[in-house]
């Protein structure tokens, strides 16, 4: 999906070297400096200002949406979604690879957020075989994967941490329902491509990392720990990971409510015991895992967090395109 | 909200001084002049091309929704929506408030409609003590205010009376279902900070306005006359400003369906009633009250009324980012 | 509807005459080709900058909206969508015609697909009794007309048969369900205007064309066949135009399910007997008549059709707007 230093389909996070990692985050930066003045504006926009792209979300989200709708935004890209499922074709029983083909038609890059796994695998292998392809971008497909939410997890760690040596060598706990997080798996996988880093997994037992995650961990050589501690874990780390319990995802309703959500929330009292350096991410939505009251402490990065999404997708779509010697030759 | 000659945050009418009614009636007809020429509606376009715009639409609305749509895109504003909030986050139990903050994160400007009442006033506090606050725009909370549409009632009472020494001293009728009408209540408030005028309410008793908004005139010191009379009221005045009697507000199911509508109605009998010079105002949708036969005459200028209502938010929009003075000068 | 060589309002196929039609592919070629290069589409996008479209859907559609959404977005023309009545003001009882009239105040064309046979005349002439008047486009209506398909389908078939002396003296042949399908009805009528054209009309009997269209080829003095042998028409021709059957328009639930639909289908046993230069065309979606089996062959050129949708959709809107010297004078 990638030759060495280039992107053209972004389908999973394994594919994301760090060198690429790192060049993409380049380009963040210096997009959302450009940014800053009307003119840099004025200049990101006429960039891939000759451009369209279809935002297909099968999938409910507003903030993923929202974050790729602002990033093609930013460049000039005109954007059409396609976001429920009723209005479409498919009631006059289309099959969805026709769909997605009937985008490419039109559009020059397809966004998707679907709820079957490897579904944007199919797609991209679809297209490449006609005459008009145009790249993929997965913006997050069943359980499985979400990578541009891992890229803009590993930007935000990365900004964190440029005056303390980067993410190399950091502590970071992962908290919640660990099970079915497509977030949390993207992000751990990406994390192995660090240097020193130690994973903690803080969740009940049943919504534990799956076996193959923790295959996956070993194969690279990581070091982490499962517990269901989140207390002792609190202190010892540079950066935690929230995430809510997702019920909409239960297979046995009820399951989640018999646990002392408690145990797996952070609020002031839980804030004491963190390092005064360290961070704490979410994905959001929340839910009672994150008390608002800790919204205000300096350490409470996660609006920032959705921030950095946009700067990152947007870095991410000026690459596919290869506008990033002309974004980063920009003065 | 607003600090004097300057727009901020748009919440309710009050905030809107003379001078500064003026200063944006002022800038939409400068607006509605210089997109008369493709040269001109490129000019307007690049005064806010770097700005992007949430219109957050919880509450159905189609006419101020594209009214606002298409103010912005006439000053280069780039629109994103959410209206359903069945596709928002909050399926996924997410508070109202973080929503916004997300949208805070993306956008450059939040406009909303909402059925809660003060909804805009929570949501301008929370956002102003956070790290990325941007302005908002009520474009209709509850029962409660509609700021942006006694904005255009003004401004299209004044271009009405333009030659006929302005709004002071006219008489104003206001006919229909007054007491759950924000239209009515928003535009009777700004009317007092104008001389000499005399307001109507034309309503069956149960529908007459309410006893905070008759406070409220009292307190201002104006002359205003409750009554069920539609036919004696007619000829005195030089506006009527027709509303129609919202069902989907009944408390009680049915109870409009036993007045005599026709009582509150206008049609070509009415319009006998009228003086040359007056006109009819509604700021639609229409039901029966206001029959189409009349839609042709010169008086009846409701759908001049609703282009207006896109002018005069352009000019908000426009103020808000302190474009005004670059749009005053532009030749 | 149409003075000559000119086009305001696009209401059905039959206001199109050759040299109309001749000139609108030209402009769709052109269009394309400048679409080429970056500088190109600037230049596209700078001619109706200034503009914006409502399209207005009722009946559900994917790819003729977004064929419009697009050929807007290409020219610079700003959209907005109302698509979904429910959201609309007609909740609140409001008429057709005046919330048309409402889109009318704001944009500066309406481009609308609706239910009902004849709507889009009613809209264009109740507009253009008004003092602002906007041009109105037909995507479809009722199951009556949608000229703009059978403008992409006559420009299919031109850029077919460009090497083999063009539309004038080719075979065609319709296949499926001809009763119901507007999309043939069109494109029958429009092919009318050619020379020594021979058509095909292949459906079981309660599918075959209706006998007003057989009055109006009959008129027309057009030479053309109904049958229900698929297998004896596929050597003859030079273009088969597929359709589905349209259950969703069903009268009687489960009658197209008596048929034997392989009988009206095409795969990859009846490719063999067609000529090795004719073209199969299908203006999608498609059910089974259309074996995916056959996507690959030179021949299946109904992706291709869409995207000359998008193209011919731009011309037409081109030429309303007077752009059509502009276009084909750059270089």
């Amino acid at each position: 999906m990638a030759t060495r230093g280039k992107i053209y389909h972004c389908i999973n996070s394994q594919q994301f070297d760090r060198p690429l990692i790192e060049k993409l985050c380049r380009l963040a930066d210096q997009i959302r400096k450009i940014a800053d003045t009307k003119e840099g504006m004025d200049f990101l926009e006429s960039t891939l200002h000759h451009k369209r792209a279809m935002l297909y979300f099968v999938q409910p989200s507003t903030r993923t949406f929202l974050s790729f709708y602002s990033a093609c935004q930013i460049l000039g890209i005109k954007c059409a979604e396609v976001r429920d499922p009723k209005t479409s074709s498919e009631v006059k029983g289309e099959s969805e690879e026709d769909t997605v083909r009937i985008f490419s038609s039109y559009f020059d890059l397809i966004i998707m957020r679907h709820f079957k796994a490897n579904f944007t695998v199919t797609i991209a292998e679809m297209l490449d075989g006609t005459d008009r392809p145009v790249p993929v971008i997965n913006a997050g497909s069943g359980k499985d994967q979400h990578p541009t939410q891992a890229l803009l997890d590993i930007y935000t760690l990365k900004r964190s941490f440029k005056d303390r040596g980067g993410i190399d060598g950091k502590r970071i706990a992962f908290v919640g329902d660990l099970w079915r997080g497509r977030t949390v798996r993207s992000l751990a996988q990406l994390l192995t491509k660090y240097q020193g880093i130690k994973q903690y997994f803080v969740a009940p037992t049943e919504f534990q990392i799956s076996a193959d995650l923790q295959a996956y961990l070993n194969e690279a050589g990581v070091s982490y720990e499962l517990t269901d501690d989140l207390k002792r874990i609190i202190p010892l780390v540079d950066a935690i990971y929230m995430t809510r319990l997702q019920s909409e995802w239960d297979e046995v309703d009820g399951t989640c409510c018999q646990l002392d959500l408690d145990k797996y929330s952070i609020g002031r009292r839980q804030l004491a015991l963190l390092k005064p350096d360290a961070i704490i991410m979410h994905p959001l939505p929340r839910k009672t895992e994150l008390a608002r009251e800790i919204d205000a402490d300096p350490r409470a990065i996660y609006w920032k967090q959705v921030r950095n999404g946009m700067w990152i997708r947007a870095a991410l779509i000026a690459m596919i395109f290869q506008q990033e010697s002309a974004i980063l030759s920009y003065t």
